[in-house]
């Protein structure tokens, strides 16, 4: 149904089938244009740099000739369908809010216990786990190196009997957990189905989601233990094992957070993220698997930053070109697999310690452009997190946060509120268009493992925070309390949680006697078989499931799958 | 260069000079949205009711069919230009960020001196003043009426003398102040313009506001002395006098904000209060003023309520509206006077004594919506206001608020963002819609005043507010840590401003020692012209001025006009 009429003022009418865009626009239009960018040079300037946080040029305005051959079904079609730019699903909140999903853990696995039963009485509708430093680096609590950061900026856990307590009385067939947890996710993801087990909660009932995406911590938070290519088996492992086994469970939140944290732009965390997680797809491809069998178990996790429109553009974004690649590069057929489902987490990097209850303010808006961006689970942060663990006030405060947003402001009422407005439009497909700029470089360079060994994505953001901190450092961007408004004379008045030393004492005392009173020989049989299967690339989630359940702790297996595969050792950027 | 061309189906294609609404949809579309309709059939609900804060309904998604035949240049043009929808100037926040006025005053006057002074060096950016209720309705503070309310909700201000303490060391041709005052707005007016001749500030370079909407407390707040037709008058001989000698003052802003905190809709708070502005103009106009005389010195004031679209939209209709009726009805030439500039406070009725910290979150929100709607000037509740006068530390979070949203969050950077959304200017037409049929109703019922008198907006608001209270009752609406998401055990933890008796004991202690010491012959002197010009129908500015150097109170001045007047007793609306 296209028309093909004689351009009007030079604007050709391509296009026509769509909504915006349709350029049959008069003289009056293009005479009251120019009268305004008259008088917009005639007015007086602030002097602030109006680029976005990323650091983009944005326009004075947006209009009509920004989305010049825009077409309203290519780009935006109806929720819940192709290409998802406007939700993932028909009815969106309307069906159902996003999951209230703080993230909580601190202190021995009775202390986290016990947060999260507090935030389930207080109408959080998931459960999402911190494991402190050691266990996110496969260390025991007993390990010589894990010393003094037992418990302290998440849970402690380094076995199965961890486990059982951090799960005591909350029946893991009715709740749904997020674990951010990567090098052992796949441990600490078989303490939990051994968990299950032991509660009689079948796994095909299991819901949740493991972080458990490694290349982001080559790409950002540099927490891995071997190289990427065993780490990215691992992770194929384990989507080809949930596949058959836990229909219901996420086994990979493909993650975007830590890249924004490390200072990226918004298109960077798209791009990077979204390139993280079709090479796991691609390994899951390469091994043979039907993409529709597992595609729709992939979740992400994004960062909701203080750029407000920029944040609510990137999602819109990543929900487009993620259908478009689903479909068309991996032949999926299936629309579960061309759906991008997301968790967001507000900006941590965004708070401040000084004045922190303007991070309250922060954190509601941050909040409000994830709504608005149509996520489907979102972790608040607590204003204090900059100074120490949350405490449970400021926890709550988090989470009434996003029932304020949920239940009081009616954004929910309608799906995609700002579908069709000039600039929100105009950002979406920029931002998608710096994304697949990025895709095409990462496939010139090989794909994302010889990305990340070329230095390339920790180069991107590296420059990039070093822009945005030369802007600080001129005052260019300001942050309040920080480089602007800043209280010469203020004091803390707000309470800190502490974790006291006894909790590393109690966790190795607790090891101590799991080492003495558990059967040996099942963990020497159990963690032989389990070098067997990394050494002849097996998959590794059978014989670890049989560790986990013969109490064999995160660190003995982590050290063994560091015998077969090695330490990565990154090579230095320049 | 409208094109006629054949309706696709069935819809017309008339409007076609616009951008939305040139409804060459294709088959592809109306398949598409079908099936989008029979998937939103099939999907589970929550069971929500899916209406706006104000009682409409809302879609489940807005889309080009929502905006058929609108037209580009009809609904919006450009910034700075008719019909103002997207913003007054052509700039906007790119030129200059809005004013960030915190409301203040409690005590005595020095109290009040203080408070100022610190929100100046914090970073506030205007002046805007509380009176408390003796004030406010012209009682001085040794009136027996006054007992137990002097300085309580706000500053006490009795004569000249108090006026000269609150602004002491405040050089008036510097910062731009707003007052709150109604009945007495002349008087306190006549305070403000003798201490700017003590300080040797030339009238004309006197920047402010007086709230002075009189017709909003018979419909709304309640505090009225004289009725109706007198207290009009004294508006127009303010605005008369202002047009001569304050160029730069705004001798009324025509105030929504109380008729929304009383109860009503979005709608009616726009319909309501802009029909009162009007009818200031037309009894302006009905002396003979040139509209384009002081037209552009008329300014407005709404509430920012908690949902959030809503008040996005009722402010761009409050544009869109007025620039219509400044120039077609009253013929105004000059386009200042068809600019409708509005300062905005976030809703106090929407904040709760209950888990005080979710206010924070509430009024981030609140002054999101404020400038995505392109306010001038904004003030930010403090998350304590429902408990007691704002503590200081309170205000500095609430003017942060404001500062985060300018300056970290990237939203002032592109003008009218929302401009274009389906959803936001299909709300935006409805809203203007919806007040159009008020001024209809309002027409026929004789004007506003007849419209008072027959309890019209009294009986709308009220019929409004017990909707809104039955469906808090029922549930389907929700405030958080009110009907839901309570906390039994709540401690309240924030600090309290408490005002001691002692501010009584010393203002009426200072008011008698100026009766004692005034020239008496000289207020008797100005006190019996005030009459005369009363009793004539004069303009009363002059007269009143005289009285303010003498030293006369406030309410020997409104003893005064009571007598000509009479005071005004409301119709009980049933």
């Amino acid at each position: 149904m296209k028309r093909n009429g004689p351009p009007a003022n030079g604007i050709t009418n391509d296009g026509m089938e769509g909504h915006h865009g349709q350029e049959q626009l008069t003289f009056k239009f293009y005479r009251a244009r120019q009268r305004w960018r008259n008088d917009v040079q005639k007015s007086k300037e602030t002097g602030w740099k109006h680029t976005s946080l990323s650091g983009d040029e944005v326009k004075t305005m947006y209009g009509p000739t920004d989305l010049e051959k825009w077409d309203y079904m290519h780009k935006l079609g109806f929720p819940g369908q192709y290409p998802y730019t406007r939700g993932i699903h028909a009815n969106m909140y309307r069906g159902k809010v996003w999951t209230m999903r703080q993230f909580a853990g601190f202190g021995t696995p009775e202390d986290t216990n016990e947060r999260f039963k507090y935030l389930l009485e207080h109408g959080q509708t998931g459960l999402s786990t911190a494991f402190d430093l050691p266990t996110l680096m496969g260390r025991d609590a007993d390990d010589p190196l894990s010393e003094g950061e037992v418990g302290v900026c998440g849970v402690a856990v380094s076995s199965l009997a961890d486990m059982e307590i951090l799960f005591d009385e909350i029946p893991l067939d009715q709740v749904s957990t997020s674990m951010t947890i990567n090098s052992p996710a796949i441990m600490i993801f078989a303490y939990y189905l051994a968990v299950a087990e032991k509660q009689n909660a079948p796994f095909e009932k299991l819901r949740g989601t493991l972080q458990n995406d490694i290349l982001k911590e080559y790409i950002a938070q540099k927490e891995y233990l071997f190289p990427p290519r065993p780490s990215v088996r691992i992770i194929a492992d384990m989507i080809e094992w949930c596949t058959d086994n836990t229909p219901k469970w996420n086994p990979v939140s493909v993650s975007g957070y830590h890249i924004r944290e490390a200072g990226s732009t918004a298109a960077q965390e798209l791009a990077f993220t979204l390139a993280d997680g079709f090479a796991y797809i691609e390994e899951c491809l390469a091994r043979g698997m039907d993409v529709d069998s597992f595609a729709s178990r992939i979740s992400h996790f994004f960062n909701a930053h203080i750029g407000f429109f920029e944040e609510i553009a990137k999602y819109r974004a990543a929900r487009r070109i993620y259908a478009r690649r689903m479909k068309e590069r991996y032949g999926a057929k299936s629309p579960k697999s061309w759906t991008l489902r997301f968790h967001t987490q507000t900006a941590g990097c965004s708070l401040t310690a000084q004045q922190p209850e303007n991070n309250i303010v922060r954190t509601a808006l941050e909040a409000l452009s994830a709504v608005l961006g149509g996520t489907q689970s979102l972790h608040t942060n607590s204003m204090d997190e900059t100074l120490a663990l949350p405490s449970e006030k400021a926890v709550k405060i988090a989470l009434r946060t996003q029932q304020v947003i949920a239940y009081e402001t009616g954004v929910i009422n309608t799906i995609d509120p700002l579908g069709g407005s000039y600039y929100i439009e105009a950002l979406t497909d920029k931002i998608e268009a710096e994304a697949e700029e990025y895709f095409e470089k990462i496939d010139a360079l090989g794909g994302v493992i010889p990305a990340i060994e070329a230095g390339f994505f920790q180069r991107e953001i590296a420059d990039a925070a070093y822009c945005y901190q030369q802007e600080l450092d001129r005052k260019e961007k300001l942050i309040v309390g920080v480089n602007e408004f800043i209280d010469e004379d203020e004091e803390l008045e707000i309470p800190i949680l502490r974790i006291p030393k006894e909790v590393e004492l109690k966790q190795v005392e607790r090891l101590r006697e799991l080492r003495a009173t558990r059967d040996q020989a099942k963990v020497d049989e159990t963690l032989a078989t389990l070098r067997i299967a990394a050494q002849e690339e097996l998959n590794l989630m059978p014989p670890v499931l049989d560790c986990a359940r013969a109490y064999v702790t995160v660190g003995e297996m982590c050290r063994l799958l560091e015998e077969v595969y090695g330490l990565y050792e990154e090579t230095p950027v320049f």
